[in-house]
């Protein structure tokens, strides 16, 4: 069993038993993902995908929704977060349009993969037509296979839309069949007055979406597109075998409609750290998924999949190169 | 005011206010440290000290005393935990015989600072003569003196020395006054009897200790040679304006002995993850510290150190590269 070679691999290692941690769950994952006592973590790569919401006009944001576009184009001058952090790790970084209000330069770093300029408000309508969910779901497994066959195996999904928490916290309370309210935050930062009137406007739109059968048809009916397409991109991601790093709350929404979809899905996940927006904690908790850290950060573009990668190396680099008691002529607990 | 400055500098960036949680105090932190807007991590170097322990003799490890000259050989050997971490992050790693029960041969990673071949059993005596504590308070000055003018300006210290956790939960006990109960762990390890019986050795021993007058007499009575070394060390990185990362449970005791010398050498620190080992969660909450990281480790070394500077990287990089709402034409939440 590779579990079990896995574990006495980890065990030989010249340290007390379990003493490194998570960093000793980690390794049993990413073994077991990639199906080797010698996992290699290779071409890590994020993708942050893009989209505008037609609900950003409903007043739920803090922020205006051309701020989505700037945002591209923040990602595209290498002048985010997302941009510094990749950097940092080597970590590749594509960004892509899945549907923004705005029509983009071709870009070496930037992906078109549109599919309108933006949803519909899913105050009284579907965000999306059943084509245009089709179209988003195929957009993002094509990314994810084009960079799984040159070489990818370790993939992280950010995004980037404004008023897309509001999205997801629909998503969410519909799937867990949870209150709006444990699934509504400050998003960018609403105040007190403003986020009372986004949980009103959340649940007039509720009301007005009830029997909803399956993932899909929760996903056509709140959107946004780049939740749609990281959906799809995690389902290809692993059927590729990748490792998944599953970010902040609106990524963990496109990762519990890809889990509803496919529940062995979670066998790949890694959920990279714990969100300061307020439906994070519980959505994390109903997946029994445990972050690897908890910073405060509530930014999404991602950017808790780059900050946490180094962890990921750490597991890896210490089940591959550390020395074992027997190489290294260390007693063990045993020779007491 | 610099404080005002950095905070303006942060808030400036494209991200909501606040939106990098803790990356965000790391940086106003490391600003301070470094009294600029713009700082810089130079020469990252980990230092780990190693002793031994008169009262490993006495049952209160689950590991052999020969396993701490083991492991600095190990070390030396680049195979532990601290080796492959510190390659990782590009940290320069020192090894110190701070009083190792092993005379090792010359070799580039390790420092000879011996100031015996390891401490006396402090369950009747006291661990090392006050000539002994001086000499190791020196040598972690000298140690940190040289590394900061050689251009090193971020340090982190690590320690091996079997049965040094006990030292560390008798210098807490008696200096947080809480019950030993509260301080003792099981180490590397122990089972549930190991860990009473442990407790009971650490009891006694605490009774044949009263009356310690300062933080100087607690550390001259339980030792070890290195975490006194380390507190000299600390001391020293304060002087010289060094960041000072700290480690898990034996290195916080370090630093808590070294606080209660300098108060203000917290200033400096960025306290690096909560070790599984029981008593240092309550050091922390007494030290009023909150962890970087949160991942079941207890290994000692300095691995929290290195697996946690990529954080301190990221702040650092964020404050430095990120463009400005300004710089990138993005609209800010004021512009609604």
């Amino acid at each position: 069993m590779l579990t079990t070679e896995l574990q006495h691999k980890i065990d030989s290692k010249t340290k007390p038993l379990g003493a490194l941690g998570t960093l000793e769950a980690l390794a049993l994952k990413i073994g077991n993902v990639q199906q080797t006592i010698s996992p290699v973590l290779k071409h890590p790569t994020i993708v942050v995908f893009a989209g505008d919401h037609g609900v950003a006009k409903e007043g739920v944001s803090a922020y205006p929704p051309s701020v989505t576009h700037q945002m591209v184009l923040n990602f595209l001058n290498e002048g985010a977060a997302i941009n510094v952090f990749c950097k940092q790790h080597n970590i590749a970084l594509k960004i892509v349009d899945a549907g923004v209000n705005f029509d983009f330069p071709e870009h070496p770093l930037l992906i078109s993969a549109k599919v309108g300029h933006g949803t519909q408000s899913f105050l009284k309508n579907k965000a999306m037509s059943s084509e245009q969910l089709q179209d988003c779901l195929n957009h993002g497994r094509r990314i994810v296979d084009k960079l799984s066959a040159s070489g990818c195996n370790t993939i992280g999904f950010g995004e980037m839309g404004i008023a897309n928490t509001s999205a997801s916290a629909l998503i969410m309370s519909t799937i867990c069949q949870l209150p709006l309210e444990e699934c509504v935050g400050r998003g960018t930062g609403v105040d007190d007055e403003q986020l009372q009137q986004k949980i009103r406007i959340l649940k007039e739109a509720q009301k007005n979406h009830p029997n909803l059968n399956n993932a899909y048809e929760v996903l056509q009916s709140f959107g946004g597109f780049e939740i749609a397409q990281i959906c799809g991109a995690m389902l290809a991601a692993y059927e590729q075998q990748m490792l998944i790093l599953v970010d902040g709350f609106i990524a963990t929404n496109a990762f519990l409609v890809a889990k509803t979809i496919n529940p062995k899905i979670q066998d790949n996940a890694v959920f990279c750290h714990l969100s300061d927006e307020h439906g994070h904690k519980n959505l994390l908790n109903y997946l029994e998924a445990e972050p690897l850290l908890k910073l405060g950060m509530r930014l999404g573009e991602g950017t808790g999949c780059a900050v946490a990668y180094p962890l990921l190396e750490s597991a890896v680099t210490f089940l591959n190169e550390m020395a074992s008691f027997e190489s290294a002529g260390v007693s063990n607990k045993d020779s007491l």
